[in-house]
């Protein structure tokens, strides 16, 4: 790892990590990066941040905006919130337009954990005589690009999504009466809010009981989406009805794909698997024990078709066996100021024996949104990742 | 009401509210009151708060430090939080020492809702010549002045103590697990920041449920205390152990009143009456329907005994007594970042058949404690005595 310049980058970075925020709900499963340009009188400054995926990276969107205000980037200086990309993705490498764009000097918040760029984009802009900077690993801009990038990170490095559970509870944590009654505990602006985070995840995931009992769209209609999550539903007998109201077009005309992951044989499936495809669902067989799907196998699955982070909005029950496999990474819940006494809870975790049994989280977040609470709590030590220092090697 | 002059009172009164809430814990079932007065030449000011009951109150105590400041308020201004009082209490009235002190100008924020005061502290102030002011009954600060005394008003003007209902459970509202364990889902902070809610409180009230399973003191002792609240046992069938932890003498060598509410007849409560009361209780037999005790009648019986806030710390069973009675007024919260899943409850409220049955709050202030969140939240329209207009009448 290299270790950074003495330098004060404060103002720089905090307007970077901002404008690489602007990429949520955007550039997925990209990463969320922010470019920032500025020429060597450092008068002039140009920035851009990472588009929809096979659209411009930061850097370039950068650099076309230097083209339109007419700004000579030569000899001047780079600032990228996550290492270059040096290869070809769905789009060509950045370094290559750094390099002809021929600016002087790069400096980097943090590399970048995709194994095919991991340190080579800054070999590359080096072997063109580009001088180029990284923070040190543990500076705090470096580790607020990697949070704000979880998902990207959890899939890289850890070759799993980064699964936040969402519930939506009383005050006593009751998500339904003893009736079913559940519709609605939270209010409006809770929702939109809990549309928001569906819409920064790569895909919802939700279970067969919830698609049979509330019959949801889960998709993203609440506030402006330009994309939509893929659905994934884990429905381990193939029961998801073919009038359910998840298979119409989500909101904005914009399509999503629907993974079905199922525990059926081969033969087992075959009744159900042309109906479900010709909605245009992939099916995926993946059983573990006890008839049910192998939730940690489906997880990497997952990761492999990009998914960075997974937003799970599913019912007690499925909850319940995320919690007791130990792949819930983050809490994302929904308090309205209500008591409702008896009623389902937010999982079927339990019954234990000791306290220490419990699962054990930190809060990151507590936010009131209209007359709701929303908490965001991070399972404890499951964010480790994000400090351990990645296996790169640089020429330092 | 008398309409305030025109002028800006915030410096003051900020220091002021901040003042009078150094009372809290001190001056119960005293109101919590500040007092600073203003010389003439107002570039010097002495100030005081209310002391422990049957001590100096906040106007005597101002006095005191101006006479010790050799300050000359004579043709001064004092600035009261509450109206001085203009009865003889534990101690002379107010309204006398500022009369003699010779201050020519009174601005009081909000008038005593004591009928023994009640607009009778401004009517004698006036009568010996000072002016008089009392900030409009909307204004900001005197809305803050009865919300910091919210115990000491619902005594007054509702003739029922102020119920804050505390709980402890994890983020899943599971207070305890299936076998009993809650030891201890919030942390030590968590436990100490209940200690000093508990010590603000005139009484605190548990169930026998509780005495039986938990024994505990529920004294103050995690904090410093100057003075014990009252413990308040719900005992209908007076099953309060002799060698129970609450008969041992409180923290700090301070002593406390034990109430025991019950619902026997006197023949039923012979057996148990002496022992109890040569352990020092007071028995008070309030029956109520099913042989239980009757809760709201118990609430005006305490406000008679000078309990302004009562902090209630029972099980789900009572809990769920007090709320389905609408006896809460205040959800004093802990919660654990923690799931736990299945066991205890915060309370045995339902089963309901409507959302809208539920008890429906509005969040107060929400705050972390250690690794654990506080959450104050007040159940909706129960605090509207501090806004409607007192009947008092004043010379305008």
């Amino acid at each position: 790892m290299l270790a950074a310049r003495a330098e004060s980058p404060t103002p720089i970075w905090s307007r970077l990590v901002a404008l690489s925020a602007q990429s949520i709900g955007l550039s997925e499963p990209n990463p969320r990066v922010g470019c920032l340009l500025q020429s060597d009188l450092q008068s002039v400054q140009a920035h851009g941040h990472t588009q929809q995926a096979g659209g411009p990276h930061a850097e370039v969107m950068a650099l076309r905006a230097a083209r339109d205000q007419g700004l000579d980037v030569r000899g001047g200086t780079a600032y990228v919130t996550l290492e270059p990309c040096s290869h070809h993705g769905r789009t060509p490498p950045c370094c290559d337009a750094l390099i002809a764009a021929g600016v002087a000097r790069v400096v980097v918040a943090t590399l970048d954990p995709n194994p095919l760029v991991a340190g080579r984009g800054v070999e590359r802009l080096r072997a063109a005589g580009i001088e180029v900077e990284v923070l040190p690993h543990d500076h705090e801009v470096a580790r607020s690009v990697r949070e704000l990038n979880i998902g990207f990170f959890s899939r890289m490095i850890r070759r799993t999504p980064w699964v936040r559970m969402k519930m939506a509870a009383s005050l006593d944590g009751t998500t339904a009466l003893p009736n079913g009654a559940s519709q609605w505990i939270t209010g409006e602006a809770a929702r939109a809010d809990g549309h928001a985070w569906r819409l920064r995840a790569c895909a919802v995931l939700t279970g067969i009981g919830t698609v049979l009992e509330d019959d949801p769209m889960l998709d993203v209609r609440a506030v402006p989406a330009t994309r939509q999550p893929h659905l994934v539903i884990v429905d381990s007998r193939l029961e998801t009805p073919l009038d359910a109201r998840l298979w119409a077009a989500p909101a904005g005309g914009l399509s999503r794909r629907i993974l079905i992951y199922h525990a059926l044989t081969e033969d087992q499936a075959r009744a159900r698997t042309p109906a479900l495809e010709a909605r245009g669902a992939t099916l995926v067989a993946l059983p573990g024990s006890g008839g049910k799907v192998d939730l940690a196998a489906m997880l990497r699955d997952l990761a492999q078709r990009e998914v960075n982070e997974l937003h799970l909005e599913a019912g007690h029950k499925l909850n319940g066996s995320f919690l007791r496999e130990g792949l819930v990474d983050e809490v994302l819940l929904y308090q309205a100021p209500l008591l409702l006494g008896s009623g389902a809870g937010l999982s079927s975790l339990g019954p234990l024996e000791q306290l220490d049994q419990g699962i054990r989280l930190r809060f990151q977040s507590v936010n009131q949104v209209g007359d709701d609470l929303r908490i965001l709590a991070r399972v404890q030590g499951r964010d480790a990742f994000l400090d351990s220092p990645m296996n790169v090697q640089t020429a330092g």
